[in-house]
């Protein structure tokens, strides 16, 4: 029971189902002060909208947001800021084919079981249309974040087979929106998307991955000893639909080195500050920030929705044939940039306030 | 701030540092009537336990657990269930070395700059002692899980380059015990042993990971669109001390599998009840359980405390070199088995209780 | 920051201001199964209404409930239910004249010190315009606790000097609502009316009580040792604006009384359920339900808006004359009868499904 | 289930029974930094000792306190804070008598019937002991309060009919401590301890009052909508073991007030400050600190345990005769000054750390 609420102090919590009246979410605990510029939540709505381009799902939602309270004059108040994104694009009547069967590898056959009285209209409230409230709010956790110059990127670093090395290296993050799939290498871009176009002519999906950067994080954001920066970082990404892996820093490559190749020694730089000359600690040492780069990568497994026939199950234990139709994403790593900039930044957004009351 | 107060409804509150008087930890919401073992929970903690074998760290510790409150005639009254595991091993003096210096890869430099007065004895709160709390309050989880059949089993998948496949197939949980190494098959749990005992010569570490698997879950634990279970298993186990990656299911090869592949197709087993052909969900869909196994992968990296020479800076920017001594685990996954499956223990008892309120 | 979320399993979290586009409730928790009939929703905040009688502010309000998700075929969904209450009476012009002074004995200071950037608008967040969310939130609560057979009435038991006993005894909760002042006593009724409507041609106002009573609670709500039935109730009417005050059981009386008359001797009734023979307890021992019938008392101050002109300051410290204008309540008891209903309706959801997880 | 933590911020979680090992609190959240001095935390818990006065219960405990963890060198190092206070005085057989049968207006048919498998040893969670806990807690909290100079004084302001005026005036705080029932008026504090002594005699108790003030809190402090100060507040002091009321400013006064004479007036005072005229807001303003003097009264039902025999009935329905034996308080408040200090200071600390928050 419960669990759309995110965050101790930048505290947010969502609602809507695919097919009701709209998406939304509530932040409680945004300061105030912070001026909140309507036109970059909207662009970061944009971003993950759907029929943006040819290799993302065709539904129509225009994903307008609207402004319900908590911001006056241009800026926050200090009081909850609500949005409401309308669905618009509600055919109920294309669903009524699994109102009684359990999609393979969807949330049909878990929600009815624990809720008993289930929404199948398109995914209810399990579809990836909830996301949108995470972006809204994700916006202004970054319109915050800018206050402290912290900046979140992300991008596709692998569709299928097709990827970039890991850990990252000399992104130029002005490439990333140059493109359809959103990966900053073009080279590798076209051939993602070309898998991408291929796979849904089959009437197939393909899974992918994302990369996050994010620099200009002070040092002392993470709570130990459970909340941990890159514990909550890994929670975060692994709430957002079809993740199936997360890791920071080294992460499983750290498996097969030697504490004397993967120490990160400090050292004090021009300015005085101190630094790592590596940085396989991912910008983040005991849980908590160092002031390096905080890096991250997640696994998105391929969409559930395939067009070919497939065996299933109905509600009442027979057998039976689910059979994809409509408009479904191929694969969801493009859409899914800037969802996982959002969940960072919410995550860092609490930190920071967290981290504010820590000394004297 | 704060930190230390983990799971929603089975909730642990834990304290202590390596060199203090002990560790210890609050059970809050442990349901009334739950038979306590205390023989069972002081097995959990030997298999955490400093000096078990030839290959973990010599230090001394006897992690005798005391139970403080919450259990009356052998059971659990629904009070809080204290328990203290003392300190017997302080040598303080140990440490003056490190007490102005940050250890590379350690807590040493976050702690003092985020705290300002930092407990340089041991790395303080930042220890790994800290899990002994976290493997006597899993063992009271466990007891709670018993009781509806649940059973959790981690074991060590890789050390180095030496590693077992993932998704695991066809373990012998009865051998993870019959090594030094935690390794069920015992061909490979030779040649691990046969590394880390060449590394702790080297005066090196090396990285490993542990691989779980979970039986016996319910139909409907997890609690999306936040607190999905995957989610929260992935921040448990994100938390412990040195690890760097989290996957669950297919996991990181998910990203080149078509939807074709990976979607688990549903059927009605000879119980009537409903299972699916393939696992590659790892027994959780949409953030719920769905009666399968779950299973999930965590990587760690190599203990940061090595024996040769190091480049670091002191607390006032100098220059200065750290040598390693003394009694550190050259490899940390033999000892982390028990702390996986204890973190998994307690999120899976947090989502058993919170899973109850669902339905009237 | 924060503070716009309250209880733990059924939590709800509220947003809008007084002269904003709305305002709204999402609960999460709810749940799934339950029968949500709107009607009585939009009935409950009719209770609420500005306009609703001659003796209440006569502020034009529809308060028109939306439900914007967690409801398929008219139950919940277990999914979050989201409400809006679209704001219709929205004259920011008439408030310019207290932009820059402080209102005494409202909020307007302490928003302006702690937030920096307030809205002045009709008092903005701190309007008790806030309290129409609690009203549609706590409706739903009373439809699960239906559930349950519990029951919930709180009437007017005091307007000035014109008082009912307390403990209350004996009362008629069918009348309850066949007066404007929500006394049970026809006769105070009219006093209070009279008493009301002097006090308004004066441009002054009134404090008042409320009393409730809450039957049918099973055995074994609340939580000690914090989190006590009758502490969170307390918490819950105290959060009610303008409350001063809060009383369960013997309250304030029971400071004059010996033990030996206070104690509620335990007997078995007819059908061989355990009760007491008298009720100091107020149904509550050891922070628990005990089965019994549970009521409190709540204080009310008088509201702050009055004609008369008042000194005050503005935020530049200097000397200013406030005057009153338009249209206040003469007194806040009336409508605040379903605000303290819904409330402790909030509270009793919270623990029931709090209660489900004590045994095994 | 749960209910042993307090504080979102400044996280208190309690343990321990009456008659177990014996009763500790983990403090999750104190700054880093404050210096933590042992020998305050012990003369708080001496002045809420059994045993310290004659008109106090003479059960025998030293409460000791060990410091656990969380300090070193003699500060706060940011890291949990427990402490444990051992029992000394565990004659458990004294209990036996009512292991089967329900004392009237105790906790125990509530604690059997919630949990099944109830502690009988004099109460035990139940047992007014556990709030040695909120005393040492409270006393790091009193520390961390110092430093922003913020005071509180509680003091018996009523026992029986012996009582002093509410809201409180000219109280001196220095004579507080000077006389065994803690009453800063000399000769009522001599009526009122003769009436405790002849309760004593008779072998029945008696309720009383204790009235608080805190000063020196900066404006800013609390939390709109549910999280106002004084709820807070009033949820922390009715949490209390034997409270049964809470009122702050005004309080139940303030029904038979009219706007004009409530309203306190504001002024800009020689320093510049902006304060009231009168304080009937006691010193909060739409649930938020405004600087001026925060008090409240809280009452004490009398003790339950009393000599004479009463009628009650056992755990099987049975009818029985309870006779008290032993070692009781006739009065609860002498010692519960202590303990409403400390939860008022819990609560003021938690809410310093989540104000700090606010602004950016």
């Amino acid at each position: 029971m419960g669990g759309s609420i995110f965050g101790k102090l930048f505290t947010i919590t969502t609602f809507g189902e695919s097919h009701g009246k709209g998406i939304g979410v509530i932040i409680d605990g945004c300061p105030a002060g912070i001026d909140i510029n309507v036109d970059f939540i909207q662009s970061e709505l944009r971003r993950r909208r759907p029929g943006q381009s040819a290799i993302v799902t065709q539904r129509k939602e225009n994903d307008e947001v609207q402004i319900l309270s908590g911001i006056f004059e241009g800026f926050a108040t200090g009081s909850p800021i609500a949005m409401l994104i309308p669905n618009d694009d509600q055919k109920s009547g294309d669903y009524s084919h699994i109102k009684d069967s359990y999609r393979p590898s969807h949330a049909d056959y878990t929600f009815e079981v624990k809720y008993g009285h289930r929404d199948y209209r398109g995914g209810g409230r399990s579809s990836a249309r909830e996301t949108a409230a995470r972006v809204a709010a994700g916006a202004v956790a970054k319109l915050f974040l800018n206050h402290f110059g912290i900046t979140i990127n992300a991008w596709v670093s692998q569709v299928g087979a097709i990827g970039m090395p890991y850990p990252p290296n000399n992104i130029d993050y002005g490439l990333i929106e140059s493109n359809d799939v959103r990966c900053p290498d073009p080279k590798l871009a076209d051939e993602m998307i070309q898998l991408i176009k291929q796979i849904r002519k089959d009437g197939d999906t393909i899974g992918g991955s994302v990369t996050c950067n994010i620099t200009g994080v002070p040092v002392g954001l993470g709570e130990p000893v459970f909340d941990k920066l890159h514990a909550e970082l890994g929670k975060a990404i692994l709430s957002i639909n079809a993740c199936k892996a997360f890791e920071y820093g080294s992460g499983f490559d750290g498996i097969t080195m030697k504490g004397s190749e993967h120490n990160d020694s400090f050292f004090a730089n021009d300015d005085g500050n101190i630094a790592t000359k590596t940085n396989f600690s991912g910008g983040i040492q005991g849980g908590i920030s160092n002031g390096m780069d905080i890096y991250f990568r997640a696994a998105f497994k391929p969409v559930a929705t395939i067009i070919p026939a497939q065996d299933s199950v109905d509600k009442f234990g027979q057998t039976t044939i689910i059979t994809g139709k409509g408009r479904h994403d191929p694969c969801v790593v493009p859409r899914a940039v800037p969802i996982v900039e959002s969940m960072a930044a919410l995550v860092l957004a609490d930190f920071m306030l967290r981290n504010k009351v820590v000394k004297l």
